[in-house]
């Protein structure tokens, strides 16, 4: 089997399980307790806040775990939007995650926000961010990286046009752990969402970065674990498992020098094996590890179903919108038309994906189109 | 070691660690996935879920999983009371866990929710349901049993009062799921909660009966997974390992039987024992797990210390306080001064409790005294 659907998930870290075991067998103390048991459990859990902040360049205390990237970016988004007294506009793209657009829509219905949507080029970057903001507006909120076409944003140079204008600005970091350094004092962000699951622990593993005395209001509300801001007796085995597999991580950018390389002779390999392939997200500005496609006149499930017959394992786009036939609404928003949407495949890579792999993906690829003529 | 904390959390059941194990290694597809991988994640959380609802006399479309009891509880009071357009009113009682109070905190504060609390006796059995419902009373909200004093509420009969004024049910069964029986079938409730690291299953898995039909607003909004009430890639694991944990359980009738006598009988002993000590909560119409005290005069954290010492884990109260000093809100809310409230110690205890075991800790409460004297 060849795994190119890291996007989608990844596989746990053996080292991240092992680091959970303790937590999961004898030392089971919740941490709120008042005996041995549960101060070993919440010195545990401060030893892990305290290796995913580094991770970040962060403070320990600006690290909320949580359950994955949606829940992280629900806190991010909402639990920013309804603490901060200024207003209730919002700034964000039309490509940003499900979680972050139904975050959003629950904004606007409930609590009565306007959402301001940037302009895209065909690429998936944004413009016109200085224009849209308001003296009303609360929050900006963008991805690091596109989760189904791997376009970058300039998160830095967006944040500081936000920051300029009084707002507070939450990134979606999710898809680019591993691949672009977060380091969040360099990015300037007031929130930034990860999800364990993408990067090697488990699924239900997450974390929000919240910079120093940012209110929040809580999504889930409680007994005041996470310093208030996240209650519930606290999952430490992930909590350890998520720290350790943000450490078994390659450096980003040595991990992103290679897999690009890999990435763009894949790419042009798939261009010249077979015609009717269109590159979807920019040409460079993009992931190291996203490679992403329409192939105009062949269904995306078809394919996906011959490529999965020869062993390699990819995805027809997002694998978060739940097996819904609704055409990518990514791609929509950087206007591709509804039919072409429909013949997408995303080949998402590893740190370990290797060049034979890459080849042989392109081998399978071929065999897939000869069958379809 | 003898482990007299389980209110507060448990060790994960071997067997629920087991089943879990293929879904954190091989077996790690995103349930959302459009290949072979994703669908036999999808298929084990259909599975899980299934065996979930069975315990509870459910619809396997009932059963949302979650992150634990306290989202649970919170899903299961903001979710409904934001989707029911009836009205903002809701009734419950001050001696709820704070995962019950901190959510109609949020409702109040920010939604504008009045909440009326029903009186209290000095055991912590609520009365005058029947008068505080309105015409716009959206929702009752009360716990089976009370974490601290394990005081059991009738939720059948206080279910069919508000349902007889057209009010919907939440229950938080966090505490009484092994030991009082939960058939959603016959409690009649709209929504019932649950927390799997208080019976054998990891922290961080927990879930909501939602009954068939009722809507709710999602704490957490994205890809549309669990239905679209709960987003977020499902941690299949965590499921399969909750599904699995429920099973193990000793039919709650039988558990109840032997351990409620262990119960008398070490209550009887610790009355005898200890001349002032003072039971906290009802006498017999309390879980058959939890025997509460305060010892007048004595710190609980104190006792607590001292039987540690000793080899006797026991709390001085609810661990999900999160260490606070603050008396205990359910004592004072039974009318117990905060002074004596500073002298609470809780003993919970586990399936596998036994008789020598309690014999034990009479015996170290005993020599703790002594120390006092």
């Amino acid at each position: 089997m060849i795994y190119l659907d890291n996007a989608a998930t990844t596989p746990v870290k053996p080292e991240a399980l092992q680091a959970a075991w303790p937590w999961l067998t004898s030392e089971f103390g919740n941490p709120s307790s008042q005996h041995e048991l549960g101060f070993r459990a919440k010195d545990a859990l401060a030893d892990a806040r305290a290796r995913v902040a580094k991770f970040f360049n962060a403070k320990a205390s600006e690290i909320i775990f949580t359950s994955g990237g949606t829940e992280s970016d629900n806190l991010g988004i909402v639990g920013l939007a309804l603490a901060m007294p200024r207003g209730k506009h919002i700034v964000s793209a039309r490509t940003e995650h499900e979680a972050v657009l139904q975050s959003l829509d629950y904004l606007q219905r409930v609590h009565g926000f306007e959402i301001t949507w940037l302009p895209l080029d065909e690429f998936g970057q944004v413009s016109g961010l200085e224009a849209a903001l308001r003296d009303e507006t609360t929050l900006v909120t963008l991805m690091v990286a596109n989760n189904e076409i791997g376009t970058l944003h300039p998160i830095a140079q967006l944040c500081a046009i936000a920051h300029a204008r009084g707002a507070l600005f939450h990134t979606d970091a999710v898809q680019a752990v591993g691949w672009v350094d977060q380091n969040v004092a360099e990015l300037g962000v007031d929130a930034l969402s990860i999800s364990g699951h993408k990067f090697g622990a488990p699924k239900g593993s997450g974390a929000l970065f919240l910079k120093g005395r940012t209110a929040a209001e809580p999504l889930i509300h409680g007994g005041g674990q996470e310093s208030g801001l996240r209650s519930g007796t606290e999952n430490v085995a992930w909590a350890v498992a998520l720290a350790t597999a943000l450490e078994l991580l390659t450096p980003a950018a040595a991990a992103a020098e290679r897999v690009a390389k890999l990435r763009d002779d894949f790419i042009r390999s798939v261009l010249q094996a077979t015609p009717n392939a269109i590159l979807t997200g920019h040409p460079t500005n993009r992931l190291p590890n996203i490679a992403s496609f329409c192939f105009d006149g062949v269904s995306g499930e078809a394919l996906l179903l011959e490529l999965e017959r020869r062993g390699v394992i990819v995805s027809s786009g997002s694998a978060c919108a739940a097996g819904s036939d609704e055409p990518s609404h990514v791609l929509t928003a950087i206007g591709i038309d509804a039919e072409l949407a429909q013949t997408a495949v995303r080949f998402s890579f590893a740190h370990d994906t290797s060049a034979e792999d890459l080849q042989n993906a392109v081998g399978a690829l071929s065999r897939a189109f000869e069958g379809f003529k």
